[in-house]
């Protein structure tokens, strides 16, 4: 089997043996938004043409190729939902192989709601949820941080509920577009100003407030111009954590990039939560799971 | 005497009788923004020549024209302070007149510290809240909304401590450089789309969570692209209000643009709180005032 992590930015393909071994691996900067004119199937050819020579004919996709934007739209499948669920859902791509017995099926995204009823969706992160499962367990609490940060409950081994937060997205706007970014200067990541906005964020006023105080305490030589950065992102995790923080959550499992779960690894200890970090393959081991859920022919 | 407010953008020059009456008032874009290579003297003339050529030699100017970017830096008065403090501390500006004894002086900014200690700045809005001190009377609550919104509390007639909001260009950040932005159209302000934007700032998970929900409540088709703006500006707004409202403060005092005014007027309502909306020309009657305090020579 080839299963793919193709998103936003990026493409990451790996031929998978019947046991599990990751038997080869390739990746490229391809993700959708740099595939011109929808060749999608032009891109995915380029790419694993050789596995498809000698023998694959089962491919497996997730993340945002399964989007609008992507090759086809695969629906969400609502919570809860976990490998069973999501292996019936695949939807399938025409494609011609090199020997014209090729499948290929894409992984659907997830929906659900918030506390309030207001509509989640993730695409992407069902699956590492999925590949993390022999280590969350039957229950547990997973935080997925990014540009859109996804908080994933996991019930009697499947995904219950998620929440999502706008965190990275938020502090690209503020550092790049207000007045706060134009007091920054560049610098390498300073830990103690990441934890100070982090302290910060439990102090009372609000976060647009805190915001405001980036900038004065750079104006009255607190807070030097080439660490504003480093405390603007602590403030947001901050707000980020101790609004999904109960107190009574236990571990919270750490999926991603290394850096960025290293940094909410350290902001979640400073709420006083503990964390357990996994790496970025979960979506591997995620796809794996699911395909030997779905109906191949 | 002649007052001016000459904040970022704009210049308001007014011409005031020893009865405090407005005899003439002219405005310009021409704020500090919009004054190339400090001929900040020069502008002044350009605008106000014919008025010192009929006799006044007292000009007073409040805003960011006493800010580092401006004219000189008046620096910033302490809180506690009322008009008898910030008359005492205008700052002096070399200008020569058409017949040589002009006097210009600069009303001085103020700083405080928030309740964790965070400092805390405002140039030219304390201006306007000692114009509406007779409005507000010796104890209340005001707020200036607006790029950097300000809550300021008044006690025994003068300036106790005061908060900050980055609300407005949070606003603008995020509508202009985030996916949020992308997915919205233009359209005319929605009463109802702000109406719930208050109502879900109310709601648990965080403004980072309520932020990701505009996508998700755009894409769901719950709330129109037209109508994004609006429910994003009330989602803020709300998130400020709250910040800010004890329940036991009393009417909030609205000070500032009429439409903007006019918009937290209504938020505050929905909030349950009692509001009184006051004039943009504060400044006008605060510049006034303190100017009764200045040592003229």
């Amino acid at each position: 089997m080839i299963v793919i992590d193709w998103g936003t930015s990026s493409f990451r393909a790996f031929r998978i043996a019947t046991d599990g071994a990751v038997l080869d691996r390739r990746s490229a900067p391809r993700g959708i938004m740099h595939v011109e004119g929808g060749r999608f199937a032009e891109t995915l050819r380029e790419h694993i043409d050789d596995w498809l020579t000698a023998g694959e004919s089962r491919v497996l996709l997730s993340g945002m190729i399964g989007s609008r934007q992507g090759w086809k739209e695969a629906p969400y499948v609502p919570c809860p939902a976990g490998a069973a669920e999501l292996g019936a859902a695949l939807v399938d791509v025409p494609f011609d192989g090199a020997q014209g017995n090729v499948q290929v099926k894409l992984v659907p995204g997830m929906n659900g709601t918030d506390a309030s009823g207001v509509a989640e969706v993730m695409r992407g992160e069902e699956t590492q949820i999925i590949g993390a499962l022999a280590m969350i367990g039957s229950n547990g609490l997973a935080c997925l941080p990014g540009t859109h940060s996804k908080w994933v409950r996991v019930e009697d081994g499947r995904i219950a509920r998620f929440t999502s937060h706008m965190t990275g997205e938020a502090f690209s706007a503020l550092r790049d577009h207000t007045i706060l970014g134009r007091m920054m200067k560049d610098g390498a990541p300073n830990d103690a100003a990441f934890n100070a906005g982090v302290t910060r964020s439990a102090e009372p006023g609000g976060l647009l407030h805190h915001l405001f105080g980036v900038r004065t305490q750079t104006l009255f030589g607190k807070l030097a111009e080439t660490d504003g950065a480093s405390y603007l992102s602590g403030l947001l995790i901050g707000h980020e954590l101790r609004a999904e923080l109960t107190g009574a959550q236990g571990e919270v499992h750490l999926i991603g990039a290394p850096e960025l779960v290293a940094l909410y690894a350290r902001a979640l200890a400073a709420c006083g939560a503990k964390t357990i970090s996994h790496d970025a393959d979960a979506s591997v081991r995620g796809l794996i799971i699911i395909g030997e859920h779905a109906r191949w022919q």
